[in-house]
């Protein structure tokens, strides 16, 4: 408007599913993403799930020509996966590793030893504005009927909503691209978009093109477990692009674009999710925008109240966990106890008349102190759970009042 | 200036040393601040070290008349042990985690069982500006000498600058209190001084008042540890009040005062540290100063290359732990797997001439699983804490070349 010249901005989101020894045809379907990154040339370009180091170095040496600025986010056992290719500068960045990730003894999911995080960039736009780019992924959803990490999975959405709120205005534009591992409707997205006031790309697009409904984990892609999908043949979109203007600027999403299954001239496609691109139009408005923090929404304060609701179940069961593994590590110290005092007992020559069983004694002593090691262990990382999701119910009960309080 | 309204801001910082069993006269003392700063009527009160909710309770029941508005962050096992009472409603709450705390081996010192963290609370101020004020605490120093937790205190640091960047323009005025565990020139300071933009509102006083150069961990007081304090014979000044105005706001610093040694009226003082309490101006300019986010100031460049290089040591120390954990863990493993073909050889009837000695086995076995399952998890901590340190040095870098390329 006003003449003020728009800037056009080409976004490429994917969950790379690039697990070294897990993820099958990974060396070569991370050679085919880098060459399509190249040959199309978007402005920024945001990864997840790229657990390899090397891959990223790969990549980063491809990509040195048309994306002269990235930056691999590290954290966790394993690392954050998630990294950033731009054409544009960037300043500055920031990790925000989410406080709740799942349980270390839930080996077979890995979500706790992945660390996963939000990582922030500001990078800034030769034209426009400074852009705030942020890529993440959120716990995963691995059964949607019995979902035990929804409480965890909410506390990162609303962590995440938070940061944005707390970071978003140092920029002028707010893009963030990620797995967040929920359906559209999911109350961790209706909290993205009511408290922190992103915009989907895909709801707003003039145009769309790709699979349909703008899925991203479809059953036709040969990576996919069809088994997951059977309840929704048509797939599920849990990829995202959410976006929000700050201050003086508008954005509008003129096109949004996923791939169908094996990317053109193979027979792979990227990654067992669907990439996302999007094209955005950015523009300086004559005069500041109101400010968009929070929309004064009032199905917003429902959104908040269900939220809430969810994490109060998650909390009561984390202080059922913590309290059973509490209550184990006093068992089997008691059980210690009371095996010293017998060994004291023989060596004070009690019951000498009977042999003493040594090895059944020493196989007791050995499981009671591997008992009591494990449930301590837990009984301390349940009542962190416990703080974290309490913390959050409180943060939420906080805004609850504020937005009821709100004409 | 321009007939602008000033606001007069009283700010109270303590380290409260308030540890349940552990700290002594503690619930004397917390029933004495909560009567002190009842009288006094501050605008914002920050607390550091309160681990009892109930403590926290109890002054909030105590303050409710006068502090209308109160926030306890909740985090890691203990709890952050930040809480804030203010006189202006808080708005909004985030807390963010440090990536790194110290070792969870390290019991003695139990900075990693506290989830230290920085809480920030947005606080809306009636007549002027939207303050962003933090109240936090870094990782302890126990031996100056010889700082085994230089490296994670300075991620800390550099955490909380980079977090105070990302999140400060949300506001007008950031407000940060708290035992920051640095003597007044550590590169940790001269980092948040530098790259943060704080100022320190010592340095700042128009006029001070309480112990000697602003010291805040005295030898008079009777509840310090008067052997750490041997070569510091005035004591140590740790708890800062930093801020920085953003956007079209001035800040000064009017007055700045510690107590010294016990509270009025009373035997005993409030902490083993002393409070800090600062009376600032805010008032609006003209017109907007320029963006304050980062000083142009060439030392800056020293410093965090200074901090860089004790990150990098840091990160080659725990690579070393990292290995020698990793390769403990190959060796219990091995020893495991010995035993097996062992026992396997025994049921196959080998060696059966002679008595298979099964205590001695069993004892060995548990001995190599404690080893193997203890090693595994230090293994798996200090990865993780060189992903830190490896990825702070990276940001580190990233500042630094942006640095050099900026006239």
């Amino acid at each position: 408007m006003e003449g003020e010249p728009t800037l056009r901005l080409r976004i490429f989101d994917l969950n790379c599913w690039a697990i070294r020894y897990l993820s099958r045809r990974r060396r070569e379907r991370v050679r085919l993403i880098g060459d399509t990154l190249r040959r199309e040339g978007f402005d920024l370009v945001l990864l997840q799930e790229v657990w390899s180091e090397q891959d990223y170095s790969d990549l980063k040496v491809k990509l040195a020509g048309c994306y002269p600025f990235s930056h691999y986010f590290r954290s966790g056992v394993i690392g954050s996966g998630l990294c950033v290719f731009s054409k544009f500068p960037i300043l500055d960045t920031l990790l925000y590793q989410y406080s709740l990730n799942g349980y270390p003894y839930m080996l077979q999911h890995g979500d706790w030893f992945c660390g996963k995080s939000v990582g922030s960039l500001g990078a800034v736009q030769g034209v426009t504005a400074p852009l705030l780019s942020l890529s993440l992924q959120l716990h995963a959803e691995y059964c949607r009927d019995k979902d035990a990490y929804l409480p965890h999975r909410l506390v990162q959405a609303w962590e995440l909503a938070q940061f944005i709120r707390h970071t978003s205005k140092a920029a002028d534009v707010v893009l963030l691209g990620g797995d967040l591992n929920m359906h559209p409707e999911d109350v961790g997205i209706r909290l993205l978009r009511g408290w922190a006031g992103l915009r989907d790309a895909f709801a707003e697009a003039a145009h769309f093109e790709g699979c349909k409904n703008g899925c991203t984990l479809v059953p036709d892609n040969c990576f996919t477990d069809k088994s997951e999908l059977l309840p929704f043949p048509l797939g599920i979109r849990i990829d995202y692009i959410l976006y929000k203007a700050i201050s003086s600027f508008t954005v509008k999403c003129e096109e949004l674009k996923t791939t169908t299954g094996p990317a053109p001239g193979t027979d792979i496609p990227f990654s067992d999710h669907e990439a996302v691109m999007a094209t955005l139009h950015i523009q300086r408005q004559g005069q500041p925008a109101g400010a968009t923090l929070g929309t004064a929404d009032p199905a917003l304060a429902d959104v908040v109240t269900e939220a809430r609701t969810e994490v109060g179940a998650g909390l009561r069961a984390a202080q059922r966990q913590r309290y059973s593994s509490g209550r184990m590590a006093v068992l089997a110290l008691l059980l210690l106890l009371l095996q010293a005092a017998a060994a004291l007992g023989t060596l004070a020559g009690l019951g000498a008349e009977q042999p003493f069983p040594k090895l059944s004694f020493c196989l007791l002593a050995f499981l009671a102190l591997g008992v009591l090691v494990l449930s301590t262990g837990l009984h301390l990382f349940h009542t962190m759970e416990v703080k974290m999701l309490h913390g959050t119910e409180d943060q939420m009960w906080m805004v609850l009042r504020a937005l009821q309080e709100r004409p």
